[in-house]
């Protein structure tokens, strides 16, 4: 069969990239062929299927630029007629406030219509038929950096994909133990924040003191979209490391008045813009209450993982916060192993992440949103920055990114709306009255 | 909860249809505050969603004249701004052939876009969200009967249900008595062809010699989409009593070489227009061939729904076919039981029958699509009329319908893929040699 | 496969005793034959398996003459030796006190041991094996009402059974309108206090103010082998015509204090003797407190099945009790037409009942367990005896059984324990004061 | 809850032995007193399981000596009453041959009936309460090779382990890499043949070309009770090392003609006795024939591990094989770097071991069952000794047990039956021709 045949080939493929090959001028066109035959549906839905199938295979044995080139193909010969486009246009001008209006804007929207997407879409029903589409997006959006003509399908695609993937279609499960190796291993894979080092440090992260939730789509059943690792505890985290110990002896979860967010990693490439990350958090922190009563606080451990970014751009804010280290000596912490000078840091470097999150923006301007991307997730949900955490991630990539500093986002289930609509009319940034200060101190 | 009441109201509501009310003036003003409110998407998401369950009580709380109001509302003022699609046509024009097209295109679709469909959308999230918007299009098509300015919401809705229903994420699930009572009851309701007479019957029909397939939706798992009901025979059958007699002894599948098909039942009025129907039958006969590996004829056993519409219409058909009953006559089917008379009609009413098929048009001319819509379904599939089945269907229903007639279509897997091209290209029905006879007998 | 063709005998044979015959004289030596090969277990476990199954197509082949011969062989002949018994015994007794006496008991046990169970057990790997013994014990429960030969085999096939159906091994499941059809059906079929007389009858079992729960065996999984019903209401139930009208309105689940267990009914004739019902009522009892935190009260609503049985054998009761009619008359019912009559007879036919529940004991006499089975088990789980319900089932049978009456017997949680301590040493029946007065009343 | 309490205890005690206590003169005077309480039943049965709980809690506190006590308590003081073993015996050899002799044998059973497994089967109703048992006899084996006076208790509990673990009851499951990661760390523990060295290794004896089964116990769903894994190939495997290497490439499946089952682990100490090795080969190979057509050739690369036992009772063996090295020398596998040591070695080292597999008996002797444990289930099942694998297990513990020598068991269904007939009644050794010649070479 056709699906049997395809899926074989996705894994051997994926297996053994070398035997991609390019497409030449003959393979254009017969490309080219297949893909109209593709866009006017001729004979029945069946046979569109099973065209599409040969299609798909026809693109996973591409090279990159072959990919490219087959992409690029659908961008610019499946769109619309822009002469259907004006005579549609020019009638429902016309129509404007009369009771022929809304005919003419339907006619209007059927003009626009492409063959992209109608190509692009027959794709869903071969076996892992999602999962190709996303990864072929992964791949359009790699070619989009240096082809903007690119640009159109992916916006139609990408509309494609937020209709798939409306929240209310995606699944929350709890990860656990029990769950099938398979799933707990791509965990290992998807793991974007802090690593995963081995199963006995994936066990830890699912133990009674933890919990693991990730989203899920109905047709790609053992891929998570977006994951969020949780630790139960009596208190504000301060330290990562602390809370990876594998060592560390397990708390008694029915005493947790606190749930930390430690981790959240999102794992599809291909869905970038399509964001589920706040509704995540959203049902996590439903079901955690419906399991844990005691539970009152909910807040982050976060990176600041553009801090490091940033201060190259602006490398007068080290001086003005008073320190005398160069970024290059910071970003090595080996100052962290001398205590005294640790202990002379601790302000300094506190205030220089403070005013890192209170005043980086994109664009370097007064004004925009946060610098920092992890800032503008948590901040566009309505947390508010509350602890800056000094020595929070001693690991090296903790000195890399952010010096070792780590952030509390604060969720307060009462200031959550209020801060978010702040943030969005305004973009004020929710902070604790001490991390202000901190930012302001000289 | 929101939700949770939301459920509650539901049920009440559609429990007790005389507690939905009005939409006062003040109503209206109250609903367009909501509706801009949801448009405009003000707070973060999880509001956003709280919002959309509100609206939802209050659109299930209204009565008809209500409910059209509030559709209507959303489909005159929340469409695309006319002058911003002006601009955004011109640049578009503007920029053909030049390498900004696509740039350009891209933001026409964006000034087309229209707020109706966000403001619909995000009834996804809330339970039985998915469920609530399909019968909110039921509701739409019948107030789009007398009111087509509520098209332009309707092509909106339908395109998004089409995304939403791609046979991509269906799933096919087999029914037997092993399913859920809840399930079955569902069955009883929704079976349009052949009743459901009692518990009895249904459990007839998912017997050792039968089979029952639906496709269902991962969001709306308790309401299957499409079901069809499977004979498994030895024989081309040519009466649905016998088929659905009770008392009739079991027939031993594992001598099965054909599938009768002999119930197809759409479930959802508010998923017309989004197809399926052909997929089910290509998913069934796969199922069917991997489980009875001696099965070689798939088969239906068809009402002719339209027959005696068309008959009305065409009142010298009889005549013609050398019937000298009336209409009423032949639709009372007393003459069924006059042996004599029964005899002497087999002939012409089966050529009427023929003729029928062969000929009558949607339109009334000799062209286009044919009249009878289960044999457009049928046909369009790739299907040929293998036989006209005389006294087929003697129910009251049957003989109102099409004076007891029914008609087998054959799918013989070597020719669909020939008959739905010459089907669907050059409007030719396939059909086998007897019935052309027939058909042309005079 | 032998496997499958069991199963396909089964239902045949099942579905049409008729065709069973006897055990000729050849066929009684050819079954000797099997069972010692059975018995002595030559061959590897699985051609053992092979015989088992040929053994279980014969027995299933048998008419009950022939089933009958079939177990008494097994009881009769292949038993343990009493030869090899006698020399364990004295064996066992002169090493009493002596640190042999421990092994000499398990020498004695094993020439105990006999083939019967051998023989019988090596079922239950066949497809359905534990149900086939099942079933063969009600066979054998009802030959031995004339052939007490046959209890030796009985009492070791219980008690293998009761190892097998331990409590610990049964799973507690909630069975509502999204349980398989096949099993609700088979709820229909073993109803045996109050008959489910439809589909929608059943429903209404199951509705948001009912629950049904059954024990299953892992092995057993389509069989419930004992289920109870039970209503939530806010009131101890007095009628059961009311409980089962559904018609009735549904009450609000939320606000119940009261659960009623109205239907408890043992499936399987075949496990007489292994009793599991009270643990059902702890296991169901826990279950609906966790799931409504103000459930208060738990009761039942019950029938007295024996009533009118021993009425017969202590006909002055009714004069005793003040009642003028004859036990003919008060069966049939027609008198609760009559106001004046039913309120008259009120107070004296509720006394009797009273009475009965006080004083009619097994065996006739003052002592002894209670003559009437339902207040047998429940006293026996600790419950007391609270109301007497007058014109609480005004059935046939209700009337034929009890006159009309019904018991409610209240499990006070903080009196179980008490109540059954003092049921099992001194016999002792815990009543309400106002049954007890009522019993008393001349 | 008190069961509640029990799994924590549980998870506690196992984690941490130092707490455990020993069981003081006043504890002992406490415990008989609970057991007579909880053979006496008195109470209901739910308080009559709490008292097990208890029971098991207190078992569970203690430490090995304590437990030893505990279970002899049982063993010795709640055994049968020799008097009324007695009399019963005496009214049962007396009724022999009379209509009474059936009651009169089931009244000795009566007699003989003892309180110990009374006791102990209470325990099956508390969470995990099979498990525990299970546990329980696994001590209970321990303390048994000291103080035989246990074995009657062992006894007991071997005889409802084996009814309650009989195979009918028994699941089999293919376990892959979608299982639940705790189900698969548990396989890593298990494992007693081939050490599964890290999740890796696991993963690739799971992958396409492998498969692994287990059988489970419907109460004890988290734990394989035996497991066996396979692998999918073309040719007699004759190097285990080879099977296991993870850098091997995968073999297609769908070329597979022979299964080799290199690994077959009993999980459960405490159900020795209790047999279902057999019959899980026999399901296994059902399964594997299912899926896979083509498959011709069923067989084991099996160790020898108790090689190397024998012959430090059987030294003289080394020279008759012509063996120079000592056992000692052997032992290292140093000698197998050698090649052309290792080449002269092949012949008589292969020869000892087809001998060893030939003629090495328990006991000593000529006659009794083989002296090779593994050697003894595969011939019991029907298995015949088909090849000497020379260095087919170049471990450590492969040069340790046996001298690197493996050995292939053939199961030729065919011959199945006929050889573990022989087996059984003879004690014949089914080998094949080449095997049985290298035996006998001198």
């Amino acid at each position: 069969m056709v699906a049997k045949g395809l899926v074989d080939k996705l894994r051997s493929i994926i297996g053994s990239g070398s035997e991609r090959v390019g497409l030449t001028a003959r393979g254009v066109e017969q490309l080219r062929a297949q893909l109209r035959e593709c866009a006017e549906g001729q004979g029945g839905e069946v046979s569109a299927r099973a065209r599409a199938a040969r299609l798909a295979e026809t693109y996973l044995g591409l090279n990159d630029e072959g990919r490219h080139r087959f992409l690029k193909l659908i961008a610019l010969e499946f769109g619309p007629d822009p002469a259907k486009v004006a005579t549609a246009h020019a009638a429902y001008q016309k129509a404007i406030g009369t009771s022929d209006q809304w005919k003419a804007e339907a006619a209007m929207r059927v003009a626009m219509r492409s063959s992209r997407i109608r190509i692009l879409t027959q794709f869903n029903a071969i076996p892992q038929g999602v999962k190709f589409l996303v990864d072929l997006r992964a791949d359009l959006l790699r070619y989009l950096e240096d082809d903007r003509e690119l640009a159109v399908l992916d916006r139609e695609l990408e509309s494609r994909l937020s209709a798939w993937f409306d929240v209310g279609f995606l699944e929350l499960q709890r990860i656990t133990w029990n769950s099938p190796a398979a799933l707990l291993e791509k965990l290992i894979e998807y793991e974007a924040v802090h690593e995963i080092r081995s199963w006995t440090d994936l066990k830890n992260r699912v133990d009674s003191d933890r919990r693991l939730y990730a989203f899920f789509h109905p047709r790609m059943p053992a891929e998570p979209l977006i994951f969020v690792e949780v630790a139960l505890t009596d208190h504000l985290a301060d330290n990562v490391q602390a809370l990876l110990d594998e060592h560390a002896p397990v708390f008694d979860h029915r005493k947790a008045d606190t749930a930390i967010f430690y981790s959240i990693s999102n794992t599809q490439v291909g869905l970038r813009g399509v964001s589920f990350g706040n509704f995540l958090l959203k049902r996590v922190i439903d079901d955690l209450k419906r399991d844990f009563s005691k539970l009152a606080n909910f807040a982050t451990l976060s990176p600041m993982p553009a801090m490091a970014a940033w201060l190259r751009k602006n490398p007068q804010a080290l001086a003005e916060a008073g320190i005398e280290l160069s970024q290059e000596e910071l970003s090595t912490g080996t100052w962290a192993a001398d205590k005294k000078l640790a202990r002379s840091l601790r302000d300094p470097l506190s205030r220089l992440g403070a005013r890192y999150l209170a005043s980086a923006k994109q664009g370097g301007g007064e004004a925009g949103p946060p610098f920092d991307p992890v800032s503008r997730f948590h901040l566009g949900n309505g947390a508010r920055v509350e602890r800056i955490n000094y020595l929070g991630d001693s690991s090296a990539k903790g000195f890399r990114q952010s010096f070792g500093l780590m952030v509390n986002y604060l969720y307060s289930p009462d200031d959550i709306e209020t801060n978010l609509e702040a943030f969005a009319s305004q973009g004020s940034i929710a902070m604790s009255a001490t991390v202000r200060r901190l930012a302001k101190r000289s």
